[in-house]
């Protein structure tokens, strides 16, 4: 059975030309980056190629990319980093209540340390109010942290218009782009931010590296301390060869990002007009056109999710109902909680994002396999009994 | 010109069948280990076979090992992760005053935090005195740190004895044992410890990984945030290939550490041999007996050991003088000041540490071509020529 991968928020395969190029720093240059020899200057030279490839996708100076190990430990970095930097500013976050839990458990690490936090809604379809950050940023405000896209239902912040009031209110800005970077066009400077993060396994680049930018000029310290690797913001010996893969995947995703948005928008558009063609009591979620391509999120109604997810997976399509760090933790997804999906339904979510493997046949065998496993579990389903027949009574 | 490559400290080779290991990681598998469909159920599987090869190698339970990005962040949780759960017993830590910089600087950010700081002295020869750390011990005192072995030196503490006193006194005991385990035996029963720091780039796995020791029930605090990997002490998407690949090389380790540890003591005792026999004014450094097996660390004196470097790197020689997080920052060795080697002659240290690449071949390289750069440079040296000109007056 060939296995139908739709599960790529959850990390993307590796691209094959990233993984060539990352193996002769396993087979040949094993130098560790600070060693003074020539085995060590190889490897300095192979991370600074990757950072000015990674600065050029994201259109920052290669000085302002910090590499980390990945978009959990970017997120960490900046939060905490700049908490523990500019506490004597004030002690003030702002974050949304839709953020990843790589902010969202950052946020409340430092709750807990005596900082404040304030957790902004949005609307139904997940996204957020400029105006709102305009009223929450106080003179005690050091920090505005708003995710660039939403990886559960695939809504697109408008992170440019924040990123301008938090610099009218000079209060510095911080987007979490683990999902948008690669994806869709994110540049620094268009969107206004002070520090974003990102990670390779998003775009075709290996586990193991991640990167944040950090405008000059702005005080962070470091979560990691040690050497003086990355200028003294993460010690830690380099990890060369993902460090030197996530700057080819830049590369690759600078060159072919309008293509690789054209085909996925296809692929979304074809699931998304088709699927409620065949599943009754069918409900997107996100926002219905500012959204990630490749991105098709949906509630099944008086369904289990979870169920829905081993059955289509005993059928060889790997999906997920959100986000992957939440999947094992068997709670119902704060994102949904906040965009007033009622927590029956959002049990029913699910979540197809495509990749650049990803093929229109991939959509006829969802379009095949997932309306009788629907059928089936709602059946078993009391709820949707009891509904199906109020509705026949009141057709009746 | 073929490369000796003499700076293992600073990082080993990839192990040919380790490389093997991680490959399909790369190509075919994929998956994020959180998802729960079959993608992410076989990678969770590989990681929790990792876990168990580098729990075998230390002799802990599967579930007491927490892997980490590298030695730096596994050093980084065990202080801070100890500290901020245990801050309520008592805010004072003990480490010795030749930590690695990931203990020494992440020690320094802590006391800026609040917490107290009692660096304990060594010897002549690097070594701790256990009955120090029994003295220093308060009921204030949360945490001891104490390195298992020095890379610089070479020198191996005591740290059986330190944590039999720590466990009397009821002290939680961390040891760095990043250039030891793997390397000699490193047993957490055997050495008393509660805590344990490893990396698998010193035992010929990949640059990427590292491992944190945590006896089940002691309190510790995440460093990262975010999701529940690593049952919630580490969060952040796993690095899959290299956790795959510090599992085989642990494996490796274990089944050929007495043959590794007689083949490295087999160069390191020639080296040791034969250098004074070339080389007028050498001392070496750390304890003649009480050492890591492969590693000669010495102090050639009268000389800048930045140019012995950087000549013996033109000869196609790499070595370091010292840690390689210390290289790129061209201060001198806290470890040898600690020891009470005077700046100048701590400036002209040369650490050479072999691997099991090494050959008999690369020391007989070393024997010949070091000596006449040490003349070079000494004839260079208005230091030198005052102090031959002194002896020649004195023999007069």
């Amino acid at each position: 059975m060939s296995v139908v991968y739709l599960d790529h928020v959850a990390g993307t395969p590796l691209h094959p030309k990233v993984f060539e190029a990352m193996v002769p720093y396993f087979r040949e240059f094993y130098g560790n980056p600070s060693s003074i020899h020539d085995g060590g200057e190889k490897v300095r030279q192979a991370i600074d190629a990757a950072r000015t490839k990674v600065a050029r996708l994201i259109g920052s100076q290669e000085e302002e990319v910090y590499f980390t190990s990945c978009g959990t430990e970017a997120n960490n970095l900046a939060l905490k980093g700049i908490a523990w930097a500019q506490q004597t500013r004030g002690k003030e976050i702002i974050i949304s209540s839709i953020e990843h839990f790589s902010i969202m458990h950052t946020a409340n690490a430092l709750e807990r340390a005596g900082f404040q936090i304030v957790r902004l809604p949005v609307d139904q379809y997940g996204l957020m109010d400029p105006g709102a950050v305009e009223k929450a940023i106080t003179s005690q405000t050091i920090l505005v942290s708003i995710m660039h896209a939403n990886p559960e239902v695939g809504t697109i912040e408008p992170i440019a218009e924040i990123g301008k009031i938090a610099r009218a209110k000079n209060v510095l800005f911080h987007t979490d782009a683990v999902v948008s970077a690669g994806t869709i066009p994110v540049e620094v400077q268009e969107l206004n931010v002070d520090l974003l993060s990102l990670a390779a396994n998003q775009f075709y680049g290996p586990k193991g590296a991640g990167a944040l930018f950090v405008r000059k000029g702005v005080r962070i310290l470091p979560l990691l301390d040690g050497g003086i690797q990355e200028r003294g913001l993460r010690a830690g010996t380099e990890n060369v060869p993902a460090i030197v893969g996530m700057g080819v995947a830049a590369d690759l995703a600078r060159e072919e990002l309008p293509q690789r948005m054209d085909y996925l928008r296809l692929l979304q558009k074809k699931l998304t007009a088709e699927l409620p063609k065949r599943i009754p009591y069918l409900r997107f979620l996100g926002h219905p056109t500012q959204r990630l391509p490749g991105n098709v999120s949906v509630a099944v109604e008086f369904i289990e999710g979870e169920a829905m997810l081993l059955f289509m997976d005993m059928e060889g399509i790997q999906l997920s109902s959100g986000s992957a760090c939440i999947s094992r933790s068997l709670k119902v997804s704060h994102v949904m909680l906040a965009m007033g999906v009622d927590a029956a339904t959002a049990q029913g979510s699910l979540l197809f994002s495509f990749g650049m493997q990803s093929k229109e046949e991939d959509i006829d065998r969802v379009l095949e396999v997932l309306p009788p496993v629907v059928e089936r579990l709602r059946n078993m389903s009391p709820v949707y009994r009891k509904a199906m027949a109020k509705k026949t009574e009141a057709l009746g």
